[in-house]
């Protein structure tokens, strides 16, 4: 099964996409960094009075919820409807989703006013979504929110039905699913938690390949699968030299992926 | 002396407190990173119409004048009023206090408004907010404004008893106050005044080290001699190749700290 | 020749001048840094209550439109205006001029009330400026407005004719001119179009040269060498690890450059 997905990196080094994304200030660099490691090329607007036109002349565009304001919740409206109407696909994390009124009216308003191509959030933030109980503490997964792998599967494939959209749960267990398949990727690092910004990074590398590959559930599992990989890779290179290390080799990683290490490194399958 | 601070560290990791930031877009992704590597979690949200939620369920809440404007100063009082009536410590960095009258302003609007229960600078910012002449010269500290030991611990002292506040002075040696002991940090190294953040991440960790120890005294020398000895260490580790290698250390560094090299590296009195 | 160059970088290393930057959230921790590593101090201040108290006490203002909105654009005109009318130099970065109605708007508004020292982008920001088609995509230059040398060098000796200000364009070769001569500098490397912010960067060193050396042909110059220099010898130092390991190693690399490096180093001619 891998082979769908493991070449779809070259299309996106092929193809360059512009990335239009609409983020928070904590990790955008990040964003913008692994955005051009995997091939693609990142541009962030913000401003109402642009959002509209960098969303038309981009190939996705990522919505992220990590540090809102209300100049920002009109500007990726605005630039949501552009990309809906052009028919871009938009990645939306819906980042601290049930941690303030303000996130959970600003999920609502997106999930309401357009029609995401991809919803990718922790377990958390997803179950949230779903009008589950969740216990939110900030913009990590709660340990109490983890579920069964069967459960969060469920709640993965409910979800895209319900939205038609592709659903990504993030975890230690990555579950994608389009309302019919569900894949599973085993791949990733516990110390990707010790970072910040690794849950951005994963919707930045979304946005990449949905910028350049037509088939979202493809795109979307082959970005975390690349994530995945980087984590596990990153840490026995530099994991026990700390954090900082860490960061540095997870965007080497990226910047070095081809379809021959995601070949023989992917642990995945169809649930 | 040294044992009271050097095994706070191990509180931090096991109760993992949400750190609160209202902070600048310059140095905010290695504050986020800089708590996680201490062991607690970072939450920034500047809105107005969340920060009051954010603050609620948060451990801790640090307020940093970085990159002030308007919207963030509300919610930074915002935040604050919830956090003292919910007894959860604020901790403040007046950074570039004596540069603007924006931030003179902003300063003396918090410190009227609310009742930190630290307050963190450098000695130009320090000495603005005692009211004596400072010749601040944008956010570092100028080598004017560097006073005598002796000196900078009596306006830490006095200036705690002023505030009702632990008072922490960074520079050479750190010197932190709660207005009856003084205690004197001379761990540290030039090198970090290479780096922009350094002493936003002391208030990140001052914020962690407060998030899950009750008392604020010690938590903040705990929090300084991290810094201080992660400062070291990196220095040994990295500092000759250059500034990108000291910055990635001093993340490796702080986020394998523990209580045995804080032991073993303290170098702390009392005044 | 070179020699005219490459002892600048001394005087900003015992200068150490303060400059303001009014930049995007993207990369403003890289200028920061970078700033400090070239051996001044960078001071962020974008909120108009204080942009023209910052810009006065600096020794150079850059302004970078990587994201703009309203609120910035005010702010950039007043510290602009207080740069102009105190002698400080202003460096003005037009990122992504070209790209939308807002940036076409910005660029054009800050050239008429403006009266910049250096107007430093690439090929396809500056041939937007020069009214000639540009196909900018984002923020990165289009390969398509790649331009030959002799009409790259045209252009940069036009517009700083026009604008009375030095202009330089980054790209394989940097061509810089004040209108009568005109510099190439052949030193650089691909890999530095594979991470975010090299370009604002640039702008970064230029306002430090520009704060600390009185003719702004030479600091910009010598600027363009610096970050030329450093991204071969980051690429030797680290370039087959990855991108990571490439920013760690740039940051390296310019916080240990002295006049000898760059000497020997130095591929740089008059045209």
């Amino acid at each position: 099964m891998n082979k769908i997905y493991t070449s779809l990196i070259e299309t996106v080094r092929a193809d360059k996409p512009l990335i239009h994304h609409i983020t928070n200030y904590v990790t955008v660099n990040d964003c913008a960094n692994i955005t051009l490691a995997i091939g693609a090329s990142p541009i962030m607007a913000d401003a109402l009075a642009e959002a509209g036109d960098i969303a038309k002349m981009s190939s996705a565009l990522v919505l992220n919820m990590g540090t809102l304001n209300e100049s920002t919740i009109s500007s990726m409206i605005s630039a949501g409807k552009v990309a809906n109407s052009n028919k871009i696909p938009i990645i939306f994390d819906p980042v601290g989703a049930g941690s303030s009124a303000l996130r959970n009216k600003t999920a609502a308003l997106i999930l309401n006013e357009l029609r995401p191509t991809v919803l990718c959030g922790n377990i958390s933030e997803i179950k949230f979504l779903t009008g589950l109980e969740s216990k939110t503490k900030g913009v990590d997964a709660s340990d109490n929110d983890v579920s069964s792998l069967a459960h969060t599967q469920m709640i993965a494939k409910q979800l895209a039905n319900r939205f038609s959209c592709i659903v990504a749960i993030t975890g230690a267990v990555d579950v994608v699913s389009d309302g019919k398949k569900v894949i599973c990727i085993e791949n990733g690092h516990p110390m990707l938690d010790c970072l910040t910004g690794t849950g951005c990074m994963c919707s930045s590398l979304i946005g990449s390949l949905c910028g350049a590959v037509k088939t979202p559930l493809e795109a979307t599992v082959t970005a975390l699968l690349c994530m995945g990989i980087a984590g596990e890779t990153a840490f026995d290179m530099a994991g026990n030299k700390g954090n900082g290390s860490f960061h540095t080799a997870l965007h080497d990683v990226i910047s070095k992926l081809n379809t021959k290490t995601l070949e023989r490194k992917a642990r995945l399958y169809e649930a």
